[in-house]
């Protein structure tokens, strides 16, 4: 199989009502835009969340990583998402991404790593063992110049936020939708921030899965050069997820 | 003109993380696929908030109704929504919907009525005097077969949810997005009313803008069998908009 066959493509626009105050496609949104094109990706080639849950599997994000080489799009500007396997091992699977302007620029790219579940057992499951490995053969070199998520070091006392979990976090799973977390994370920050800088990168760490009526707390540590520490957690402390944000 | 050449016709399909908890498209996620495709509709006859935003004028929506004919399409499941131009005055244009299940038949419909404000002065402008009334010639009678919004009677006394403003809330304008202010609205439910009943029903009517910082306080009528009559209002009473859900 080429290398071009390994990857998808495919092509947006940015919708007049997915954009945040500045006009710029929201990080909220592109956050589901990459979930999908995994999901059509990884269904054209006999892995998506259909073929799965009919066997009992679904994929489960495990971290994700944005991050911006250019701005984001502005709104009714298109681009494009391309998404490709960089790695398989037994629980875990290297998926990365990278949006391109309408002239082919890039304006940024993306990593995520995903486990596989049995939807009973919430245990994960073997990858290796799917159809005899199949998805080793999607492999691809495909660069992706930015690095891997970092450790998140939150040492912040006090909760800066709280957030209880409503109808609209919760998605088929009945856990918090992970790409809610974004915009929950994103909301801490003051709108004057947004209005001098902008997120440079972004990273999540998903540690444990939250439900209806929990009751997140969000610690953050200002490590200066705007750089952010997040730490999620529930009211008895158990830590939902973990995430780093610069500001540019 | 034909009536078909009014009436524009786009296909989707419910993507795996724009679903609800019971795997049923969001009505957020409904309520934002409507406004672009209103959007789409519009720019396709010269209407668009783009070509209308060189001119300094922007669309705002004042009132929207959605009603469930059958239960919300699944995920990975397609479907199309179809919208047209009802009737226009001079400061008001009715647009209606209507969504199909991917064979054709009937899901639900919608109601939107819509003014045109100068991004300036914000203040109305006259829909019969952009380019010679150009916009009545898209008048369609085709059918809508639910009622127009009705009066909320909203008297409870005590705030049921509050909520602050915050990032991922404002759009381009620098208000609330209105689509935002549905999910808030369905967020007052509890979770087990969901499991039970489903929106049959839901109508919205903006009043005021509100702003990042804004502390919203939702008012909400239990008015019997399903029926719920929402208000939300500033600390300072002020009513942002008013809302109707029923549950079947």
């Amino acid at each position: 199989m080429s290398e071009d066959q390994k990857i998808g493509t495919y092509p947006f626009v940015v919708e007049p009502f997915c954009s945040d105050f500045r006009g710029r496609l929201s990080m909220g949104v592109l956050g589901n835009l990459l979930l999908n094109v995994a999901n059509f990706h990884a269904s054209d080639r006999g892995f998506g969340i259909t073929t799965l849950n009919e066997g009992h599997y679904t994929w489960v994000l495990s971290r994700l990583v944005l991050e911006f080489v250019e701005d984001a799009p502005r709104q009714t500007e298109k681009f494009s998402i391309q998404t490709w396997v960089e790695s398989v091992y037994r629980l875990f699977t290297d998926r990365n991404f990278a949006v391109f302007d309408s002239e082919g620029n890039p304006l940024g790219y993306a990593r995520s790593v995903w486990a596989m579940i049995d939807v009973d057992t919430r245990k994960p499951v073997d990858l290796l063992s799917i159809n005899d490995g199949a998805i080793t053969r999607y492999v691809c070199d495909n660069p992706c110049p930015i690095e891997r998520a970092g450790k998140v070091k939150a040492v912040a006392s006090e909760p800066v936020y709280e957030r209880v979990i409503r109808y609209s976090d919760i998605d088929i799973n009945g856990h918090v939708n992970s790409i809610k977390y974004i915009d929950h994370i994103l909301d801490i920050f003051p709108l004057d921030l947004y209005k001098t800088r902008r997120v440079k990168r972004f990273e999540i760490a998903y540690v444990n899965e939250s439900r209806y009526g929990d009751t997140l707390q969000f610690y953050c540590q200002d490590m200066g050069r705007g750089e952010y520490h997040i730490e999620v957690k529930k009211i008895d402390g158990e830590v939902i997820c973990r995430s780093k944000v610069i500001f540019i």
